[in-house]
């Protein structure tokens, strides 16, 4: 339960976009699906080419960007860090936290087939206090 | 370990606005110190008014709202799910779930002492992790 897989918390329908889709386009996939991130994926080839995120959206806001018109492909995050969906979620969390971020698509053999988020990793804490505590009063019971 | 608190994991510095603070304002604010929330206080009194996350201003983004003139009180969270440093980071992790939320404001007697997210939850997993298997080493070898 502890080395519970990435699999077993992640979400599996991901939301991707284009380098061409515009902020505001993106904007409004977040809030139409109350998510804060995509993957942004070759039109041709389907194959990740980066991630857009609520920050990156927010940044361009900041700077008073045409959101409008300004294409995710000039402000996403071409270095995307992405896990197999069989790696402990440990090892997701150590990730996020080692290179400061909140989401990791899931790639198996080049495959997207998921994204793990901060959030999925919180609501999955719960169910590992309980278990702990199960296993706990199992040992403590032999 | 599992039981730790609240006032452990949280972030201690916790940025305001005002129910004035316009949208572009506060995405600059977000940019600036790489945060997804702020927490809305009275200008007079500074109590805990309401909330605004990436997500509400992503909202005004998508509905084409002119971020540079509308200003925070009129789209924060006012019902603002909070939570005492002393508290369980279990019962945290469990009210986000529950309200499907992803920040909590932390307040002690009425003063807001800080904000645990899911990031900060995230950070504290492979912590949990290993106390949890020195833990068990230990029971074993009883």
């Amino acid at each position: 339960m502890i080395d519970q897989s990435v699999a077993d918390v992640m979400t599996e329908s991901v939301q991707t976009v284009t380098a061409e889709t515009t902020a505001s386009d993106v904007a409004r996939l977040f809030a139409d699906h109350d998510i804060g991130s995509a993957v942004v994926v070759d039109t041709e080839s389907g194959e990740l080419v980066g991630i857009v995120t609520e920050s990156d959206i927010m940044h361009q806001v900041a700077i008073d960007a045409d959101v409008a018109t300004i294409s995710v492909g000039s402000f996403m995050s071409e270095h995307v860090v992405t896990i197999d969906s069989a790696e402990s979620i440990h090892e997701a969390a150590t990730l996020m936290k080692d290179h400061s971020i909140r989401r990791l698509p899931v790639v198996d053999d080049g495959a997207l087939v998921g994204i793990l988020t901060t959030t999925n990793l919180t609501h999955y804490l719960p169910r590992l206090r309980n278990s702990i505590l199960r296993t706990r009063g199992e040992l403590v019971g032999q």
